[in-house]
């Protein structure tokens, strides 16, 4: 199946919007939530349980794949969906956030990112042409071009830079694609600027006038306060174009997405859920609840009675808090198993306040 | 259900026997391996993992239950099948073993054991009374009465002692049971002696003159060499009477039960399918394999191709390899699940081919 993005309804409240993406492994309903698959792997969850907690897409970290198993390995195995047994969506990152956040020694230039592996001190090049190489390799669905991610606070003259060099990847990246390097993924735009609003502005312009199926929003989520986040992404959606689909990168918690949504951001992407889950966390109308508390320990109740997924059926609270503290796996699985489902159930319900206005 | 248990099939070639269990939670085919849930989890597997690998019965940890989460939870849940979620049948352990072989400064008398805990060093005691009083609250299916387990090599002397009290203790459970202690379980006589031929026949006359419904062979598989606990259980199932069920307990390697079921036993628990799965060890055809090794890195066949378990079904060596490597929990879930399943697949040939004789 060929890339689409349909829109279904428009809210008329917000510029929030109910849509569709078509893409080689199968149909997502959006505003989409993708839990992280890091390294092939939603940490604890097998892909039947991803299946069954609703799942649609995943995202999967071009950086970490590379370094782990390498891209060879993925290559041979006939893509990720293959190697990892997930035969829906999976949408892939440029790595250019983990370049910037976890390697070592980096030097940046406008052929590429020079970087030490955070694992074991190798030295990597990326450009904005092997990143694509990676994601084709990786046989991803939705792939994204090497930009250059600002930390926050990041002095403006540095942040003007790098999305400088950020829409001059871009353009490279589209002139690769249309070469016909990469046959299987689409490839979006992605949009830097820090929390400067004009440079925001100016990264969305210069994007959009590339010309993409899609849209990133790269370097929030990344220490900012929730209002300027948001105000970056009202900036920006204001400029790109109403009629395709943007992916506010690394975001977030349940009330980020419900604002961004209302923002006009389709697909969300978070590592919170699993591992809050890792840590003992689980989600809940009342918010963030640790299982490690003592009035859990003979509370025989669900984690969340109004939930129907496996671990809120099956099993007590005083039952996961009891795994937990013994150390078990499976008070991971299971908590893992309850986040992801709560966010699947919060973005259905996102979906169907907009079509229900 | 009440407990019951029926000899279907009685080899010509061996001792081996293939039969069915009746018990409050279900039936057992019986030779049956019961996976270890020592803390109210096999480890890594839920119920429905445990359901579908084909697993029957499980066998839970007395001593480690008493001490995480402690009797009064689980009392409180209901049982430890209400508190884990398990609706088969559950075989408890004494806790004996694991008091000899984990606990500090045990002190033993006729009237029980001291002991410390190996885990917050928390003094405890244990008396056949006591023992039954945790297993009825865990609501077990099939108990065993508190029994002194001597190690591997043991001096005569002590051995004859261990051997006098677990006799006295097993008369002292049973008239505890008579006197309605317990309602729901089944209670076992267990068998000491070590490796002493004639200590092992006099356990096995005098627990058999107690008379109970089942018996189990506990000190064995303690680290004597295989034959010497062949020649153990020969001479053992020689004495117990032939129409009731025996546990041949902490055993073993796929060799060891396949001999044991020969020499006439019927039920095996132990934890190697489960923690060699965790370190990395899987079982086939070909014995124990590591994923870790270099040969697998692009192995794209399941660990185990005569396999339909959902690690062998859907996954190949090299991804499970790569997830291992990467210390995800994935990994370790996948080859329980197949470790386990392959005790399952064995036990159900070795039950058939009895029957096809």
């Amino acid at each position: 199946m060929a890339f689409k993005f349909e829109i279904l309804k428009k809210s008329k409240k917000s510029k929030a919007r109910v849509g569709k993406l078509y893409t080689p492994h199968g149909e997502v309903n959006t505003p989409v939530f993708c839990p992280v698959g890091t390294l092939a792997t939603v940490k604890t969850m097998s892909p039947r349980d991803l299946v069954e907690a609703g799942v649609e897409m995943i995202l999967a970290n071009t950086y970490h794949l590379m370094l782990r198993p390498g891209v060879d390995l993925i290559r041979e195995a006939g893509g990720l969906h293959k190697f990892m047994h997930w035969d829906k969506p999976i949408l892939t990152d440029s790595g250019g956030f983990q370049v910037f956040s976890l390697a070592d020694m980096r030097k940046v230039t406008d052929r590429g990112v020079d970087f030490k592996s955070h694992i074991d001190g190798q030295k990597h090049f990326l450009t904005p042409q092997s990143v694509l190489e990676l994601e084709g390799a990786y046989a991803s669905d939705i792939m994204m071009p090497l930009d250059e991610c600002t930390p926050y606070p990041c002095d403006k003259k540095l942040v003007a830079l790098a999305v400088k060099r950020t829409t001059r990847w871009a353009k490279e990246s589209k002139s690769e694609i249309e070469s016909g390097q990469s046959k299987i993924g689409t490839l979006f735009g992605i949009v830097q600027g820090g929390t400067y609003k004009d440079l925001r502005k100016q990264s969305a312009e210069e994007i959009s006038e590339i010309d993409f199926p899609g849209y990133a929003i790269g370097g929030l989520s990344v220490g900012e306060p929730q209002n300027e986040m948001f105000d970056m992404l009202d900036a920006v959606t204001e400029i790109l174009p109403f009629d395709k689909p943007r992916h506010l990168m690394g975001v977030g918690f349940p009330d980020d997405i419900s604002g961004a949504v209302k923002l006009g951001a389709d697909i969300f992407d978070c590592v919170i859920p699993t591992r809050l889950a890792r840590h003992g966390t689980f989600l809940s109308s009342e918010g963030k609840v640790s299982i490690r508390q003592a009035r859990f320990e003979k509370d025989f109740s669900p984690i969340d009675p109004t939930c129907d997924c496996y671990a809120c059926k099956n099993f007590s609270k005083a039952y996961i808090r009891h795994l937990f503290w013994a150390r078990e796996i499976l008070a991971l699985h299971l908590l893992t198993i309850h986040n992801v489902a709560f966010y699947m159930k919060m973005m259905a319900e996102i979906r169907k306040d907009i079509l229900d206005e």
